[in-house]
């Protein structure tokens, strides 16, 4: 395997060597109860909470959740917070203190005007067996993966609304060719 | 080294067998100008472009970024597609076809209001040389590592205004310790 890239213009086609050992870490997402969204990421979509950073002066908490069934993180807080951030694909939630009580509260998802943030997604093993195990539980679907012009892509929502695509990468080998 | 997690109301210690495989594998962000922000993703950030896939019927563009120093992956098209989708920490840039053209078109960024999605964040291995960096190619910062109350952490406007925050991790280890 070769590292294959596409061109296309303003593409650099070469790494600057000053961007070595640069790690695309987290994408943040302001989330209204912490307790709700944890529930979703860990019991649903099996992510682990890495680490959780309090921040009373500024009356915020940050939650760092990653989806890796096999990875060994530092047991010693200061050390785990330092390999958090080393790692690629990491969610971080932020929880700006009393928004979970207020019932008329709701974050934007991106998608609704004024648009900008689109999705984050998961890639599964197996489709169809993701599915169910949504549907199992009650998980809200944008699109399932036998709707719409994209066959084989669902999209779901987390509890604040934000979109969530579900792929099999071995199902997407068609997508996009011209 | 343990996988230790941190508990709080709602979190699932234990990872549903349902879950396994599971991988967060990109986030989307709509952009304007791709040919403006591949520039900027690949030249300053030092990511690559793993695909494109193109939707004439549907008047849009995928972009599918890694940043990855040494990774590899596959010269067919197709099976770089699947790749793609299995890899973490992946960023998907979505080009809707004209916006280029409108010279008042903006996305927005998700931090004026309305609020959802936040940043992106790039942990890099030396916070000041990236600032020198960052100075040196004109990006916009947000905050620089010496404003504010968070000390050592950063942020830089992607090409659209979106907010990437850039850390060194191991200067983080002290970050909201109680």
């Amino acid at each position: 395997m070769t590292f294959t890239t596409e061109s296309h213009p303003g593409v650099r086609a070469e790494m600057p060597a000053a961007t070595r050992g640069f790690v695309l870490n987290h994408s943040m997402l302001r989330v209204k109860d912490p307790a709700v969204s944890l529930a979703f990421y860990t019991g649903v979509l099996g992510m682990r909470v890495l680490r959780k950073l309090d921040f009373p002066e500024m009356k915020f908490s940050l939650y760092f959740l990653m989806k890796d069934d096999d990875a060994a993180a530092p047991d010693e807080a200061g050390e785990r917070t330092a390999w958090t951030f080393s790692q690629r694909g990491i969610l971080e939630l932020t929880h700006n203190w009393g928004t979970e009580n207020d019932p008329d509260f709701r974050y934007h998802d991106g998608n609704a005007q004024p648009q900008g943030f689109g999705h984050i997604c998961f890639s599964v093993p197996d489709l169809a067996a993701a599915v169910r195990w949504f549907d199992n539980n009650q998980v809200a679907f944008v699109k399932r993966p036998e709707q719409g012009k994209m066959k084989d892509v669902a999209f779901i929502k987390d509890p604040d609304g934000y979109w969530i695509e579900i792929v099999q990468p071995d199902l997407l080998t068609g997508l996009g060719r011209s």
